[in-house]
């Protein structure tokens, strides 16, 4: 035991002990704090279908005992002998990734989210089901004090997914931009878009969320799988955001692009689109992917969220009832991000 | 009959009279002039892959007699009312399209070729292999006079389809691009990246070619059918441009992309390219096509040529052996595009 009174022997979190299992209660030892870390007690913990996805060892990377979490809001309680920039107390978030080497080309040029070592936050070690994370201190992104802690969660990892596009591919206020899918990404997207000034259309597959849609910010709402809705909206958009991670008709959407159009996915869509380049030539359209943005381009967005006020909409559940909370999501009755209390 | 020597009453063609049918001397009726059409005596065409798809019909949309050829350059004989910026006699290229609206959305912004109306040189009305052709004004380029006007044909489509993307898409001198498939597009496209200042990687299915494409501007060859050298290739590239018309092992060639990579087509794949998502979102690449290029980028083209001393390397043939050209051509013999001299 160390002298500090910050020091703890070990984390507690909440872990799946095998695919598809149940959370349960999990205490596991951390290892000594690198140099580079920092350790944030966990106050809050946005849950992610990627976290599930990992639950159900999806993509067959997941390592149980599991424990889930990379949407961490906390304070920092420990710092690292070389950590820059953060101070203890400080509020941070920690979102998909967790740490990246630093001196390779893509670190270097300020895109971190794409080293070839960059880290997960919840791939081969522990997440934010837990009293505590660790992280690299490049991604304990500062929250500034006018976002409100229990919301902001969210924006670390479904929110830099559909901002970092805004920044890396160059969205422009006079852009005519779409968003398929109105979740956990989608809802916040719609929000990011409108402040940006872009002319905003949301996709979706329940007409349902048409007046919510048009609340978090859509101009137009189209039913996402409805050929006449898409025909009639033929070339008229710059960009198509996919959020959805469901096989849609990718070609009627891509006829919703405009010349220099572009169709980008965030999200994880389980079969190969099939793309013709009669479709790409042309028009000249593009289609493209990215992941969470970099640690620069998260406190962009964490800038404009604290101007604009955008936060996501979310339902808090305490962390004891974590299970409860996943089934929630699991039924797709999730409004439009949970997140977990860690004080509960 | 009219007074002006310059006004023929016909124009003489060689055409196909059916799909797939050799080409016969064919006169026909061009009309009036269009008040803002000039109209151009044909000295050089150049023969490009999709006049032979048109002959055969491939696309579907040949109308027959069909007369082919849109890689012209020729002498201004008459100018419409409303030409602007061309004069009697002056030199000119026409290529892939010869007319646009002029007012919309695209034309605006100065990218006619994405107009909606834009007029392909070879759908629904007559090419260059002929006494004369006629064009928009503003799809009539001026050809330095330091181009020599028997080299430099393949330009307007073969060398414009390879340089737009280098415009469009920000190509940038310290970039490592490849180019997929040493043919006519291919080989302009090893002189253009050369001279624009990248690290130039060619694909070709024949090593054969190997010192050809290192004379053309290539720093490195290598064989795009044999999976080792793509693999020891992976994550070395920022572009490829693929010129070639076959369908390839594509997951293999977007493993060559670096992290913000872009596979760009310029060619007519056959077969639709199945994409994966986690192919594009990890490294956050993009997957994209273009058509020729706008005038000004034609425009830009040339005076970059002129400034580099950058042709086509061609094979001249009579017009008049029009049919024994073809058939090089379809034997895959062209080193690297063939040019039909009209005067023989």
């Amino acid at each position: 035991m160390s002298a500090d009174p910050h020091v703890q022997d070990h984390f507690t979190g909440w872990a799946a002990m095998a695919p598809r299992a149940p959370l349960e209660p999990y205490r596991f030892d951390p290892g000594p704090l690198g140099a580079e870390e920092v350790e944030v007690r966990v106050e809050y913990c946005g849950i992610c279908h990627s976290d599930q996805s990992m639950i159900d060892n999806e993509w067959g990377n997941a390592r149980f005992p599991f424990v889930p979490g990379h949407e961490v809001v906390g304070s920092v309680v420990r710092l690292g002998e070389q950590v820059r920039g953060l101070k203890l107390g400080q509020r941070v978030g920690i979102g998909w990734y967790k740490g990246s080497c630093m001196h390779c080309h893509s670190c270097m040029e300020g895109s971190h989210q794409l080293c070839g070592t960059v880290k997960p936050t919840i791939v081969g070690s522990n997440g934010g089901f837990a009293d505590r994370l660790r992280a690299h201190w490049a991604w304990a992104i500062a929250l500034p004090d006018s976002l409100d802690p229990a919301l902001a969660g969210p924006l670390f990892c479904a929110g830099s997914t559909v901002f970092a596009p805004l920044l890396e591919l160059g969205v422009k206020p006079t852009d005519r931009v779409g968003v398929v899918g109105i979740g956990g990404l989608g809802h916040l997207a719609l929000g990011f878009l409108n402040a940006w000034g872009c002319e905003v259309t949301a996709f979706t597959s329940s007409l349902s969320k048409r007046e919510e849609a048009q609340r978090l910010g859509a101009h137009r709402v189209l039913a996402s799988t409805d050929p006449e809705a898409l025909k009639a909206a033929a070339g008229s958009l710059d960009l198509l955001l996919v959020t959805a991670s469901a096989d849609l008709d990718w070609n009627a959407l891509i006829g919703t692009l405009a010349a220099k159009g572009r169709l980008h996915f965030v999200g994880i869509v389980p079969s190969a689109i099939p793309v013709h380049v009669f479709n790409l030539i042309p028009r000249q359209r593009s289609l493209s992917g990215s992941p969470v943005g970099s640690p620069a381009s998260m406190a962009s967005m964490l800038a404009f969220c604290a101007r604009h006020q955008i936060l996501p909409q979310v339902e808090l559940f305490p962390m004891s009832q974590v299970n409860q909370a996943i089934d929630h999501l699991r039924a797709g009755k999730a409004r439009y991000r949970v997140v977990l209390d860690a004080s509960r």
